[in-house]
């Protein structure tokens, strides 16, 4: 990293909106939508340095940055992306979208239903990661922009990436998949289910019409943001952090806080329940469910990517027991197997899945190192 | 394991009432409680064959054999204790006990606090594995029993029989401690406290005092138990057992179930919010979240176990992520620096925690094994 490496400072999100319906994966559609984007940089006059981040379960389209009204609002992967920083916005031009059915302003079920007049609820048709990358071209169109020098994203947002790859082969020069995996395991699904279950037998829930009742379902959230952050920090990070640190210097032999890990849960949850929507949290867990680009080629990996033509780097971290690096080196594998060119890195560090988030020099250099590479090769030097 | 392992048959529980306070760790105290028990083989006359076996979170003093009135309420370690099995009834004198608290006939949350005519619900003390030694060694000498063969118990069992060996060091010849730790990780608690927020936020449980209300908090409990059971099973078992596996055989793009693991799960979680107590679950979890022998001994797990006299059997399983191997191996470490007869298997299964009370040859083999050696050391051979 530069060490002038900077802030892009005060941003502004744009909406987008669009009129021609999205086929869905599940068969159904979406008549019109609304994607709520930023972007950071200057798009070039072949258009060729545009790198589109995609974002995990509770990110957005506020990917670096701050709100001038909001100057602690601070995007999601400012330290990844700025002036200087990995992701170099004096070299690209640096665009983040929220996903359709999230909850930052893009459609989503919290929006009017052009059909009954009312917000869909948990009517907002399943999406999946296939569609949300077919509504991203839609931007990319709208942008006037052929093909991304690169698409990028870290955990749900690394599917994004690879689906991709497979969707529009000849529309990213380079795609860059963190803490990702080609599928989840069942494991993975049972968390996911849990919380899912904790938001849907709340009864402030309201079968996902909880709008109309003007409240929200913030137990289930509660609960489900709880389970997610276990599964986000790895053994070794919370027992560091944590251990078994009491709150009060004792045992309170009672069912208010003991552990400091407890406090710490609970305060995740509570943040969480006051800003994210429900139906929401469902629907995107089940795009993480649903994601399985090998599923239509008989649990082949390598066929599902044979049509990629990207060049890849994938990273994981040793301690991320979510998306273990044993899932990323099957994506490499696949990709070798069809003569791909692949930079894979297992990072060693202690922070679990969370870690793609986190400032690690090893991994942001490591970025940084490909993104040079990246701009070498647009500046007609090798790539 | 002999060939002609049969099973104890047709059992009867025993209720025992004790009158006398029993002093809690907390600082409360039991005005008087009752303890369900069962028994299982013959107590020869120098009381030296006795086998007490202690229960985990959700079972009981229903150790083995069958009600004649509910012949498919098999007991939970039906595998392990019986004629010819690896703890072997025609040698041994094995008691269950219910521990206090429980909800399953020992005095619990559920019935009436004395003091107020009530149910105690979350009124009711809350209890440590201490504390619960503490009542099974009063009914030891109820039954006259001065010195145990062995105490013996799994996961929060084996924590009970640890705490025997330190509390009780000249009342027991064997400690024989499987699937368990010397204490839980931040991330163990972690899980527990979601587990226990989950039902504290039920609607239903009203405070503990749900009984008063004609309801149960289902939704809570079902909740926890789901968090639960995917610690018991292991990654690699979830995988096998159940994959990506969908119910109807598509994705069903709704929040009804998708996959054969979503489906499992709930019924596990349905069965236990059947029968299972949410207040009882509640001090279970604090029991297990408490329980630290070095906690009094600066961390030093050595000194803790300092003035142990038993022999002892510590028992792993490598897909235990719960409590994994590496726990069970501090133990091990501790009591050989305190220079004690220690004997430790690390048992290749697939099954996770779990494993422990399933049948696999190697370790039902390894307990026969070593119950074998104590009833030789019992007929005056070498133990």
């Amino acid at each position: 990293m530069s060490t002038s490496a900077g802030s892009v400072g005060a941003v502004t999100p744009q909406a987008l909106c669009f009129d021609e319906p999205l086929a869905l994966q599940s068969g159904a559609s979406i008549a019109g939508y609304t994607l709520m984007i930023e972007t950071y940089g200057t798009l070039n006059s072949d258009k060729s340095n545009a790198v589109l981040i995609c974002h995990a379960l509770n990110a957005s389209h506020h990917v670096a940055g701050y709100y001038a009204d909001q100057p602690k609002n601070i995007g999601w992967w400012d330290n990844m992306v700025g002036p200087g920083k990995p992701v170099d916005t004096k070299r690209f031009f640096v665009i983040g979208i929220n996903n359709l059915g999230s909850c930052f302003g893009s459609t989503g079920p919290m929006h009017p239903n052009p059909a009954t007049g009312k917000p869909y609820g948990a009517d907002f048709p399943v999406v999946t990661v296939e569609d949300w990358v077919n509504a991203q071209a839609r931007v990319a169109d709208r942008l006037g922009i052929r093909q991304f020098a690169a698409v990028m994203g870290g955990s749900l947002g690394g599917m994004q990436a690879l689906a991709w790859s497979i969707l529009y082969p000849d529309r990213l020069q380079h795609c860059v998949v963190i803490a990702s995996t080609p599928k989840l395991s069942a494991q993975n699904i049972a968390f996911n289910d849990v919380a899912r279950q904790a938001i849907l037998t709340d009864p402030d829930f309201h079968g996902g019409d909880f709008y109309a009742h003007g409240v929200v379902p913030r137990r289930g959230l509660r609960v489900a943001r709880m389970i997610g952050h276990i599964t986000y920090l790895s053994d070794d990070d919370m027992a560091e952090k944590f251990g078994r640190d009491l709150k009060a210097g004792d045992y309170q032999f009672g069912y208010g806080v003991d552990f400091e890990i407890e406090s710490y849960l609970r305060y995740q949850g509570d943040k969480f329940s006051d800003y994210f929507d429900a139906n929401t949290y469902l629907l995107i867990t089940k795009a993480l469910d649903y994601f399985d680009p090998a599923r239509h080629t008989g649990g082949d990996l390598a066929a599902a990517l044979a049509h990629t033509q990207a060049s890849f780097l994938l990273a994981s971290f040793t301690t991320d027991w979510r998306f273990s690096p044993e899932r990323s080196r099957e994506i490499v594998q696949a990709l070798i197997s069809n003569r791909r060119t692949v930079s894979y890195a297992e990072i060693d560090a202690p922070h679990g899945h969370d870690a793609f988030l986190l400032d690690d020099a090893r991994y942001l250099n490591l970025v940084a190192a490909y993104f040079n590479r990246i701009d070498a090769g647009l500046q007609g030097g090798t790539a």
